[in-house]
């Protein structure tokens, strides 16, 4: 296909695949669900693939978690083979009730899937179709949890091991991969779970959105998703001056943390229970805690931990019991 | 009045109060609308002047922009002064138009009338009213700015020349000052500005913040407070990096900029045009559009910034004309 026959939106979609992959020569694997966005990502992934003489593969995923998934997977597969991918695979994957919740089960079933794929492609680079829109839901859901500029960061263009995941389309809006796949007459799957007001980030979309572009401006996705980008790298920095800074001891020096700013204090605070002692993500209120041992110190007994573990002030140092 | 005689949010305002002003001993001056915070703050410092000893004094802004504004604030100061204060002034201010929008403008008169009233009062710490409430706000304006953790920031417990401008009840919600009101038989004026949508800030207030709570649960202005006061914390110690390694030279060495990550390089950039520019706080588009002369650089002719200034690259170094 002639590169002037792409329509508008698809040849926006193309640019941002080139500008995202920058020199990269490797095998590009695009995760697609069948949903309007993955959709319109392969249909330009099979332009640049064209364009660059680069390898190209798909990859459903079939969580097995509504009547029918196996048949829209096939679907998805069959969208696929007709837009010019030879290389389309299906992996049904079973979805382990962890306790993190519906959406962060899938997930994790997802991209282990899509992990394995990549290393049978000789380590392909996987092409994920989150959009501008994705990423500003990702901000509002964080800002909701109070933790704190990391959890404002939403989505990385790129990351992984070897930068192996790829989100070209988070700076360009779901109107343009819908306009996208009407340009190349794709018919997209709409995921009824997208329409299920029981999932927060549905809300975010349908309701929340919305009505904050309603009340303070049409500009306010794009607004979300520029903090995304600037928390980020503002966070980046800021944790990789917690990591230089970190003693690598098994108590902390309470004199020496006192004298830090708190952004670096918490930040070594949060490392060192997570390194040393294999806490995960603590909430801002148990960080606050730990941190008023330090600033706020009047004999408190302890601050207790999830996982049942408390951190002490003893001798001048912070100890974990 | 005994201790134990105080309501229960009362008490959490005397505290909050006490917390903030940690061992100051200054005249506390409290800035009064008239309406439900500022009027509970001021029998928050009624009772901890009494009990720390120290000078109380209040003052009464008049903006004039609202028919029947002299006798409001002459309401106000006599609420004020049956809560037990001798010391009341209300000062009338001129609102000038500086193009910055009328809310922007009141702030500018009325912080340049309350300096004024603190100087004449040998220093004072002047106590502002705003609420945990207030500051979820600020926070969402920020975000549908888009322009970095620092619009995030919202406003700092204690600020100014000096520490002057103290906010003792920022950690705490608008539920709490009128319930305050009600305990003592307060009768706070409702602000009529308050209701008006044309405001972004009533928008908010009204609808955004209620929409929040409804959708993603009762915590959503704690998280934004919380938010903020981790946001300021990070945004403080970047722009401190960024103040130490700024060269303090007219041009800028792309080369060295280029190394830099992205954080501290776009902050650098941001003082460089405010300090030797006199360059204002730019748009995060204008920043990103600089930013682009070192990380994208193709041969652009130059990026041009408000006040009829253009940024450009020659001979590896950055220049303004």
């Amino acid at each position: 296909m002639a590169r002037r026959a792409l329509g508008h939106a698809t040849l926006t979609l193309v640019q941002a695949v080139e500008t995202a992959l920058a020199d990269s020569d490797r095998c590009l694997l695009v995760a697609c669900s069948g949903g309007p966005d993955s959709l319109a990502l392969a249909q330009a992934v099979v332009h640049v693939g064209r364009r660059r003489q680069l390898p190209i593969a798909a990859v459903v995923v079939d969580h097995g978690l509504q009547a029918g998934s196996a048949e829209q997977a096939a679907a998805a597969s069959s969208s696929l083979a007709r837009m010019g991918f030879t290389q389309v695979s299906v992996r049904p994957v079973e979805v382990i009730d962890s306790g993190a919740g519906p959406e962060g089960d899938a997930r994790t079933a997802r991209y282990r899937a899509l992990e394995l794929e990549a290393g049978e492609r000789g380590g392909a680079t996987v092409l994920l179709g989150h959009t501008r829109d994705d990423q500003a839901e990702t901000v509002l859901l964080g800002l909701a949890r109070g933790s704190g500029i990391r959890s404002l960061a939403g989505m990385a263009v790129r990351n992984g091991p070897d930068g192996r995941w790829l989100r070209p389309l988070l700076g360009i809006g779901r109107k343009v991969t819908e306009q996208a796949c009407r340009e190349n007459g794709l018919k997209p799957w709409q995921d009824p779970h997208n329409l299920d007001p029981a999932y927060a980030r549905v809300r975010v979309r349908r309701t929340v959105l919305p009505m904050l572009e309603a009340e303070l401006g049409p500009g306010v996705a794009d607004a979300l998703a520029r903090t995304a980008m600037l928390a980020r790298d503002d966070a980046d920095l800021l944790d990789a001056l917690a990591a230089e800074a970190d003693p690598g001891t098994a108590a902390l020096d309470c004199l020496q943390l006192e004298s830090l700013p708190p952004a670096l204090r918490r930040r070594m605070l949060a490392r060192w229970l997570r390194l040393e002692h294999g806490l995960g993500d603590l909430s801002a209120g148990h960080l606050f805690a730990v941190d008023a041992l330090l600033t706020d110190w009047h004999g408190q007994s302890g601050v207790d931990l999830p996982g049942g573990v408390r951190v002490r002030r003893a001798n001048g140092g912070l100890h974990l019991g």
